[in-house]
């Protein structure tokens, strides 16, 4: 074993960056610790984050499987550090436990393994909040899946952040980003009145798919109403009504609910949707409810970005979810 | 006459897309007809929709002449229902009736192509509400000259949500996009004080055009003033005082009136304009009043399109009008 | 039924394009038909073309599956006649038969959709040559085994174009496109030394894929080898070796055989592969044997395209193995 | 001597600019003068226009240095007058100077040259209001050092427009662009408690930096506060307290102030931040102090620039603060 | 009159390259002089270049208007001298005479003009080289008609570099950018044996097209058989057939002969093409020929570039042709 | 100390892909061992790469700083083993010893901190081959003082593949990378007749230079020449040339001696180069040489880069060089 014999000139980029960065800034990648093989104390996380990098399941061609990755990389540009509330998320220990194994050609293998990730972290470690970052919208259902498996006695209530209902045929697309609410209701492990959707607009949704939803008491909230009657309301009032109703509530944040100029990247970008500054807030006041226990990040595809904004909307809504998590 | 022997595996892609969404999807280009060399009752048709692919008559470069087609591409992932307003298209009917025919290098022979065009609509099927997809500003000159050759007894106004005036000089420029509001008051068409013009700012007019406005008696709101006062109070009472004065309401709607950074694909894109979802409640508005009896979408450029959010906007505006028409 | 009332200024863009080339032009999407219900006379067609739209069996993401519908846009610019050899298209009857019908979620079905499609163009009409736009390389063994299924007693030899051996191991990656010809040899529908690569340079196979390919007797040049040997001899070698040792020569071209330079649409471009010109002559060559009797064209997505070169080289590949079949 | 023999048809491009322009529209290039090697009489000047197109000295790499030149070719399509406020810029006379001489291998001799030019326009013209164009937010400290090196009686405060404290460790990184701020309160020039920095919001500086800040009696309100309580009344009462306690306000607008989807070229561009409409009426107000005798436009990388929205709002930046100028 | 104050430190970027550079570079942008309204002596210079920014007479939309002023800007990073032939072109005197007047609106005005401009080029000043910069195609006929109108005695030929015969129909298109030989041989201007086409391959010119080059005796050549003959030895046979036929060789080179992958800016770009090294050659010889009296350079639409090759190749071949010029 | 608690579903996706890759494919990633704090056994290496992430010394601006990460993450796709050659580099021990320290404002200490990078290298492991990535080409006069430093006995000459001679004036401009050539020459580091520089073409360095380098007798041959003599051949005269009369060899590859075609990143990138199977023949022909003893790869932004071909094209020298090695 021979010292590495540069003490002064050369090192990895890494190293580099952790050194000037000690002295005056603590980035996310910094903070968050990186999964190796053995984990020191496991116990003392607050935080697991989880890749899911699946999209062969979206309708349309998708690179969300890329998302993970470039969350990473742009989690590098970020402080721990809050400005706007003066929280810093150095008081959390969080953990980066990797990416669930993707099959090729298999689809339904990979979605087993996805349940089966939740499975195991609820299990040996029930204690973190777990982060998923997506991927497309048919890994909610199978992380929910998951969930409930471990959480069989919970009755669990579902925050969807979208501009879809993702209500499509199951028997049609089979698990697919159109259909993990309508899978979880057909499913009987949510039911549709503990569902809520905000963010619906403009002519992205047929008649159906509405008509559906009333059937199956899926309550929603259009981008025009809730911005007629205040995001930050509306976000609390569902929340209210999902607290008296169920022990669970799982957060799942379509970035399609953004509008295309604040968000290009997401397969079915639209124009009308939610600005950036009405997320966060919205994730944020979410993550301040101690029901709200797992939350994810779906539907970017990192190759359509537009210089990075969509994957640093996409790390500002985990942080700034977490930010409210400091609240509890 | 052979059967095709494919019934279950292959079909033209056109095909599998209206076969899987029958089952629960209605997209636009399903319920929009296409006209073919004849059309079974013509009568039948609510909303006729124009392409006129024309840019050559643009001050600077633009490829809107492809605009019409990029919006028909686009309009495939809208679904008819608008789920704010709970309403859907498909209780109307829609016919395409393709483009006007183009001269490659006689623009003037197109002007009178275009202006035909809506005389031949006007005298053989005077029910339908047309609309347009420029295409440059010129065009909508020659499409309410069409109108007032066939209903020369009527009061014009024009209802322009626009960054500019276009107001500059036919003598300069011929019937160019920056002429198309000065060419109908010279000609007589239209009096400068049936002109309500929404959405001018910044510094892309100069003194003299707002000099002319004000000698002609044109009115202007600017965005700021717009803003200040509310959107859809401002569009009202210009419709209102518009319902006073004149027998038709001929809305134009430039794309460039849009901020930059919701429409990047204006040939003058500018910041500091409006928003999409004011726009959309523009013109949802200016649809539902009787007297708008002809629209027109003008002056975007694909080419400079950024993930399609502008084609995409111009979709949303031609069906947010249609959505307004609905609440007559 | 009445008349469509515009029988000079308005027509649908596709009727105006059609009209004004009539006179002079004669454009790929006039000369090949497109299947709708019914077929005036099937047994009329030399070539059959189908869009096989399937890249969720990549390894990475890939868009390949737009390649079809991007190859029928991009042939409008082409005409049928080749003037470097003075030949016309025209003279053969082709017929676009649409695309194979796609699952969501199940890569499986759709790979037997795609044997099955196979299996039917035999079976009814054995004497057109088919022509495969994918979609990614895994359909090349679907559809060699759907050919074998019909012509069992044939052998059958494969002339690849490409940059991989395409050997990788199906027991990790399932019916992948980095396995189509493993997966013919071990299904024993082709001989490894039935298999002629030509193509293959720089550091994109590993060292036991080409020990698997020395182990089965796959043929192969390298690029390199290739260039100093001549392109055009290299070809006829291989074309001459495979019609003396089997019925049909199935010709496959992963477009990623091409330079990054002149291909960067192909998910794993490389520097240091063939130019355009080399491969529009090599496809001309195969084209003009009779044992060449079905070709597909893999491995290109459109989203990364430049300018359309990618996809308009694709076309140029199909279209110049169709010159070549004229000479046969 | 010889006359130019094309009197009607031929004349160099900027020539038929201006001819065309000067019957109907005075643009901001027609308006700003160029400094050659003689100037008909310096005393007329109300605004000077310097470039300084330095961003070697940015901590990641930026092509803030092209930001010059992009801003003077994009004011071409800006005319003079601001139909929002009904004034025109014409009644002021500006002139701009060009760049400070850059040296290719040596930042020190740069600054040197940049508070060097800073002082020549100080001592000759003392009465021209000084916009400078950069380079990066270094360049902020060596013009306010040059201000003072003049002025050295007075006291001077800066309204900083920036995401970003820039009040990182001098020691570590020299004179960077992020540490302008501090450099001028470590050197005596600006007391913390006479800086006002507007515009912080989410995760971009350390919790040290704050720590700095309050140490240092910087003041600093956040977007979401400055949202809340209004972005106008903010800026005034920043500017209130300026008059009372200094000398010369300094204006300095870090492009990065704005969102991403706003301004995607900072090298720093996140989500979050200020929107256009509300930059240009922030300078507007700023410009209406007499006690705001200079600003600068830092940090925007025409490189990152999407479809020229960044510099177009560099512009307008500009030209609304000699709008509020008018005011005075 | 005052000094401009700032001798050391503040200069237009323009004179700063110009300082720089007079030290060790002559870049091109200082070797061309520009015109303005006086010329001190017209008679000195050997090289007119002249802008005709026009493309609206384009079959499709293109912004070959904005190529004259990329070249210009392209320019700057060439310098005169070229190391492979170790000549300098600072041995010629070279003017940049401007652009031609465009009417926004009337294309027949601005063909006019195009013309008058090469009449009074060559009435006032006949011993300069004109090197127009295009534009569309269209404008070679107006400019070899414009040397017909000065020089009728002549017998006029054709050396064409260009992947299109551009003889279809005027009666339908008009004077546009597909008809342009067409056109001069209608006119009895040019005759078809004059004209010498290579460059032709692939699936880009109809069989109508070259049966009408057949019957006029327009000559052409191949890519391929020029790649088989020698590319330099076909192009010197075409110009000595030339030489001894006609008084004038006009040389046009339309950049979409090259290959797409060198130039994706050509509105028509396919794959097949020249390289630019081969074009190089190929106008370095014909510049050579004391014949060759002028050439132009047309269809580079810069909108479409990627990373400016296609203009710096185009400028290339313009200095290229000079180069050939001084061998003269 | 618990274990990792996921051992078939979830693992850091670093990790993932090694797993995959074990069984049939070792990738460039594998194989370069990755420096941490102390090394096993350094001795055990043959080739040490070292990142140079240096380009504020750029006459343009250059983020060629990104280089040395973008080259790390590009040859992960890349295999160890070289089917042209069948060589696998796989029997060479490699290690990439990361970055040298930069300084944010100070371009003289990181130009020593990359000359006292080298001098270690030299003096604790003088066994290994430096491959160093740039960075722009100031380095190389870096690179060459730190090696001379410590061999000062040596006799160096260099082999430069390069559009520029690099000879630019050091007084005007300092160590920038215009100079670097001319920086050895005059500091008596390296006799002008010892280097030889292979690429030079067209229009993109002055007379001055020219004759700069014949007085100093560089040695040059421009791409026509090399291209009619035959790549391989030159490079082989001119290594023959330095074997004689140097102790050691380094060879600088300036990217933008590729075209801009096949490298669009270079921040002088040119039309009129060299082809990427051109270059790659040069160095691995140079790699075989023994007095080769260091090298570097040069002035590739990858910002500008297309679809990564120019980062591809890179990360191929790098590995063609050290097959040449292999054959040593």
């Amino acid at each position: 074993m021979t010292n590495y014999p540069y003490p002064m000139l050369v090192r990895p980029s890494m190293i580099w960056t952790k050194q000037s960065d000690e002295t005056f800034d603590l980035k996310v990648h910094q903070w968050i610790e990186n999964a190796c093989d053995s984990v020191p104390n496991w116990d003392k996380y607050d935080v697991t984050i989880l890749g899911v990098p699946l999209s062969k399941s979206s309708i349309s061609t998708s690179a969300a499987s890329e998302n993970p990755e470039a969350m990473r990389q742009a989690w590098k540009s970020f402080t721990t550090y809050n400005i706007d509330e003066d929280i810093d998320l150095a008081v959390l220990k969080a953990i980066d436990i990797g990416d669930v194994k993707q099959h090729t050609t298999d689809i339904h293998e990979t979605h087993q393994n996805i349940k089966e990730a939740m499975v195991a972290m609820r299990t040996y470690h029930p204690h973190t909040i777990p982060v998923s970052m997506g991927g497309d919208h048919s890994i909610t259902a199978m992380l929910i899946k998951g969930w409930k498996q471990v959480h069989h006695e919970e009755t669990i209530g579902v925050l969807q952040l979208d501009t879809h209902f993702d209500l499509r045929s199951l028997s049609e697309l089979g698990p697919a980003n159109g259909t993990p609410i309508r899978h979880l209701i057909e499913s009987g492990i949510v039911k549709g009145k503990n569902v809520h959707n905000i963010g619906l607009h403009g002519f992205f949704n047929s008649k159906e798919l509405k008509d559906y939803a009333d059937e199956h008491n899926v309550n929603y909230t259009t981008m025009k109403r809730a911005r007629k009657e205040g995001g930050g309301r509306v976000i609390t009032q569902a929340l209210d009504q999902l607290d008296k109703e169920v022990d669970t509530i799982y957060l799942t944040v379509d970035m399609d609910v953004l509008d295309i100029s604040h968000n290009p990247a997401a397969p079915a970008a639209t124009p009308g949707g939610m600005f950036t500054d009405e997320l966060f807030e919205a994730v944020q006041i979410a993550g301040a409810r101690s029901k709200v226990k797992a939350m994810d990040i779906v539907c970017l595809d990192p190759r359509k970005d537009v210089r990075g904004m969509a994957v640093k909307s996409a790390v500002h809504v985990m942080l700034s979810f977490l930010i409210g998590y400091c609240k509890r």
